[in-house]
C-alpha cells in the first residue's frame, strides 16, 4: 500500500491479528478484552475462532485457527494459516493484518531466546521446485509492509522469516533458509503472507524466539520449555505495536 | 458420506475438479466442451480459474489455480490447492470433489509410467512436527470416498497418496513416503482432501504416473517428457470416471 493510496488516507480502523496456538492468543485476547464470535464468519464445521472487540480506535480481531476437530491439537502450518487468512480478509476486509507468533532462531544470525522480531520479508524453505521459475515460485518470497516509524519507535530488531511445515529441520530445509537469509524460522509467516498478497492487504510479522534453531538442545524440548515467559514478550510486544498504530494511516507507520 | 445420508440418496449433480496445471486441464475442458467463467465467483485479483458446463447430467466444473500474477507459473502446491478448493465449495457447494493430477511413481511399489491410481488415502510426508499428536496432525491423513464399483467397472489400480510441496524428494521426505506406505507422490492431494474433509464433501483423487521416483532420471527431466502423453491417458480415466459417475448416487460408486 503506496502514500497515495485512497486507503492510506484514512486512519487505520479495523485489523485481523493471525495467530496459530492457543497458547499464544489468550493472553492477547484477555489483554484486550475481546470476546468469543457468537455466530461465527466462518463456515460451519471449520475449527476456526474468532475474538474480537473495540481496543482504542482500532475494531481488532484475533484469529486462531482452532483445534484439529479429529486430532484435538492446534491447527498449525501453512494449509491452515492459508485458510484462515483467505476467510478473515473475505469476511472482515481488515486494513492490516498482523501474524504474530513464536518461531526458532538462528543464533549465527543473532538471534537469542526472548528476541522479539519485526519481519522484512517471508519466504518458504520446503518448496522445492528445481525448474527455472517454478524455484521462485516455490520460494514464494513477500515483503512485509514497511514501517520505519513503528521499528524506530518500539526498537525492534528487523529480520528475514522462512516458513515449512515441519517443527524440526532438515539438511535440505537448512540449505533454503540460508539462502532465504533467515534469522527466524516458523510454520505459517509466508503463508499469511501469500494470502495478504492475493488480497492486497498489508501485513505485518511479529514473531518472538522461544527456541535456537542451530543450538544444543532439541527444539520440541526447548520449545515446550520457554512457551510461557516468551508469549508474555511477545504479547507484550504485539500491544505495543497495536497501541502505536491506533489513530495512525498505513503510510505512518 | 454413508448410504444413509440425505444426499446419498438423490443422483450426483455438480462436481468440482480441481486440476493444478494447465497442460493437465485443458484438454478436459475441452472434452467436456467447459466455458471459462465470465463473472469469476472468486474474489477480484486471484488467478483462479473456473472452466464449467452441463455434460450429460452432470454441472461439471474444473478449478485451475491459475497463473501466479508474478511470475507466471502454475500456482501448484498445497497452499494454492487449499485455497482453490475451499473457494470452489464455498461458492459452487458441489456433491463431490474430484482432484485429478500427474505424480511422482514408486516402482518398488509397483508402479509405472502412464499408470492411472485411483487413490484410497491422502497424507503429507513433508510436516514433520515430532510432538505426541502433532505429528498425527502432520501426516493429515484422510481417507477418499470409498468406490467399490468405480474400481470394479474401470478397473482402476488403487493406491496410497503422499503429498509435500516439493517436486524432488529428501531423504526425510522419502522416510514419510515409505510410512505413508505411498505408491504415488504428488503435491496437491493431501491439501484438497483436508479441505473437503472440513466442509464435508466427499473427495476422490484420480492420479496418472509422469515420472519413477526412485528411478534413474532426475524427476523434472522425466516429468517434462512424459506430461503430453501422460496427460492424454489421464484425461480419458477422467473421462471415464465422470461417465460413471452420470446418474449415479455417491453410494451407487
Amino acid at each position: 500500500m503506496a502514500p497515495g493510496d485512497e486507503k492510506s488516507q484514512e486512519a487505520i480502523s479495523s485489523i485481523v491479528i493471525i495467530i496459530a496456538m492457543q497458547a499464544e492468543a489468550m493472553p492477547l485476547v484477555n489483554k484486550f478484552d475481546l470476546k468469543e464470535d457468537q455466530n461465527s464468519v466462518f463456515p460451519e464445521g471449520v475449527p476456526w475462532v474468532r475474538y474480537h472487540g473495540t481496543y482504542k480506535d482500532l475494531h481488532i480481531n484475533i484469529i486462531w485457527p482452532g483445534k484439529d476437530s479429529t486430532l484435538g491439537v492446534d491447527s498449525v502450518g501453512t494449509v491452515s494459516a492459508s485458510l484462515v487468512t483467505y476467510a478473515s480478509i473475505q469476511a472482515l476486509k481488515p486494513d492490516l493484518i498482523i501474524n504474530a507468533g513464536t518461531a526458532g532462531g538462528f543464533k549465527a544470525k543473532g538471534a537469542s531466546i526472548g528476541d522479539i522480531f519485526l519481519v522484512s520479508d517471508v519466504a518458504f524453505h520446503d518448496r522445492r521446485i528445481p525448474i527455472p521459475v517454478f524455484d521462485l515460485y516455490g520460494v514464494g518470497l513477500r515483503h512485509a509492509l514497511s514501517t520505519p516509524n513503528l521499528l524506530k519507535e518500539l526498537n525492534l530488531k528487523v529480520c528475514k522469516l522462512s516458513t515449512g511445515d515441519s517443527l524440526d529441520m532438515s539438511p535440505q530445509d537448512e540449505a533454503t533458509i540460508i539462502a532465504n537469509d533467515a534469522t527466524v524460522k516458523d510454520m505459517e509467516g509466508a503463508a499469511v503472507g501469500y494470502v495478504a498478497d492475493l488480497w492486497k492487504v498489508p501485513a505485518i510479522f511479529v514473531k518472538a524466539v522461544t527456541d535456537i534453531v542451530d543450538g544444543e538442545k532439541p527444539t520440541a524440548e526447548e520449545l515446550m520449555q520457554n512457551l510461557a515467559a516468551v508469549t508474555a514478550a511477545l504479547d507484550t510486544a504485539v500491544t505495543q505495536v497495536v497501541d502505536f498504530i491506533n489513530g495512525k494511516r498505513l503510510s505512518e507507520l
